[in-house]
């Protein structure tokens, strides 16, 4: 699937937030497996991102009709995607926001990144296909991670 | 404060997550009000946003010191931020996965944007005081929100 409505919950452990309609396949089979994969794609994969968000697992084979590559995992069943920049091996750690929000809490357990795409730039969901490509990277003084 | 670590939730009503740690003067704000304003800075404001999150809300008036301009909500207690381009008013929806992850559930109930800033850039941030401007928009084939 493709997924807008992610965030960041932990640094340690690593717990990423997630939101995923229940009228999705993708939503059966996080409930029925607890693991999955979040694959990050960079803005070549932006045309694909959107044919794969537009329709579903129930009826297509989406690694096959959009030609990409499945890669194992190590930690979890599902397959990492080739093409993507970054691949993080993800179990399902709590449901019990899941009812009242279709929100899921993810443990990341293993991540991998594509050493080949050097600084890759991501893609912003704006809604109704509109999509801001990351620009120039500021650096300014910080005291926070 | 400076947040990261957001998303949204549901269309309608308007959600949106967030974690808020507790080491924070706006955790205990948001805690004992029960209200919010998310007020989203442009590029222009990258300055101020990194010291605003560089100082805490029990030693300094960030308003005066940074000067940003307080303005009155319509209908909840905290000011909006003149200086950023859109300022959402939230009630604090839901708070069982603050105990835990210290994640909030707000409700936006409502909204404000400045018209005289167009097409701002937003920050997106990276860590240890490296953020991404917004680039290009893209405009893509979509069925999806």
């Amino acid at each position: 699937m493709a997924m807008s409505w992610h965030m960041m919950v932990e640094f340690e452990p690593p717990l990423v937030a997630c939101v995923v309609s229940e009228a999705n396949f993708s939503f059966r089979a996080l409930r029925s497996t607890g693991e999955a994969v979040i694959a990050i794609p960079s803005r070549g994969l932006a045309d694909k991102v959107v044919q794969v968000g537009n329709c579903s697992g129930n009826d297509v084979d989406k690694f096959a009709r959009f030609g990409l590559t499945p890669l194992p995992s190590r930690q979890i069943s599902p397959p990492l995607i080739r093409e993507c920049f970054c691949n993080l091996e993800c179990r399902v750690k709590d449901t019990s926001l899941v009812k009242r929000y279709n929100l899921f809490i993810l443990e990341v357990v293993k991540a991998w990144i594509d050493p080949a795409q050097r600084n890759p730039k991501t893609l912003h969901h704006r809604g109704y296909g509109s999509f801001v490509v990351d620009g120039a990277t500021i650096k300014l003084k910080s005291k926070m991670k």
